[in-house]
């Protein structure tokens, strides 16, 4: 089973997770203030954004996250894509969004079986932390916020395997954010 | 007390944290394994190490970082530089090697006093983050590591201040590992 999966993996669609750290690693201040992110905010310049959501088809996205955004912004920003929401309460799909309550594992082998786009992680920590500990996430796209936050949602816990990257791309820009780009090439489960 | 730290650090001598991290942020695994460092030894490349160290005239390392440091290496790598080992246990003088008991606030205070070259924070992840909590460190080069390490020592921990960064300079190498040049600009007590 384990090597049909990497098999399946290779030539197939990939999950990514694209995502804003602060140089200590924090997605989050405590509470759930995003604020930081405004140092980096600048007119015209998206980090790349709209070019990665256009080459995705399906988005993967935690139960409190969604709740976050949708809360946010007013609607789920997503909601034109398949999404899939990682919850532990059924609830009916509606539309192309579909209320999840299996297995992580099962649902992106599922998902890699068939063709299609990439398959957006979107977060919060905890569905990332999962899928790093089954190996689930092929692409890191990560931008690097010029802050120390000291405190508050950590990107990486531990108890995850070790996963070897390759750097695909480095982008700086004049807001000092710095964006990296790895894909997983090996990993060891510990 | 606090106004004249910052005005005898602006146009002083700076203190710099040279290091190297996983993308999750470990400075070592398990056990102070630093075995993951060798994929990105490459022949003749050393990451600017031997420049950084030419700018430097005083180290400041905690004492189990010390003992780790000169078991592995048979001696101690920093002896031509002044070397203030922050411990618990008082010592005699080494020649420019010190045993320090004190506090790291009035050290760092005390070296920027003086005319001098850049003093280097060696490490390890205790002593970095003492200094962080009191905003002793000015300036970052972090060499990140293409590996998500999944465990280990994190080379920041909670319950730090807020520290606002420029980025000064990003450097790519073929390895991948990426060289992210922070200076601080503001902190915020928590």
């Amino acid at each position: 089973m384990v090597l049909q999966i990497h098999h399946i993996k290779k030539p197939g669609r990939k999950v990514a997770l694209y995502i804003a750290m602060s140089l200590d690693g924090y997605i989050a201040k405590p509470n759930d203030d995003l604020s930081f992110l405004s140092i980096v905010h600048k007119k015209g310049e998206d980090y790349g954004y709209a070019d990665f959501i256009n080459n995705i088809d399906t988005v993967i996205i935690g139960r409190k996250t969604y709740d976050w955004v949708t809360k946010e912004v007013g609607y789920f920003p997503h909601a034109d894509k398949t999404a899939y929401i990682i919850t532990r309460t059924q609830k009916p799909d509606e539309d192309k969004t579909h209320f999840y309550t299996g297995n992580l594992k099962d649902l992106v082998e599922k998902l890699k079986s068939r063709e299609g786009q990439t398959i957006f992680v979107d977060g919060g920590a905890e569905i990332v932390n999962e899928m790093l500990k089954e190996n689930l996430i092929d692409e890191f796209i990560i931008s690097v916020i010029p802050i120390l936050l000291g405190n508050g949602t950590s990107l990486f816990k531990n108890q995850r395997p070790v996963e070897n990257l390759k750097l695909l791309e480095t982008k700086t820009f004049d807001t000092g954010l710095v964006q990296l780009h790895y894909k997983v090439i090996t990993f060891e489960k510990a």
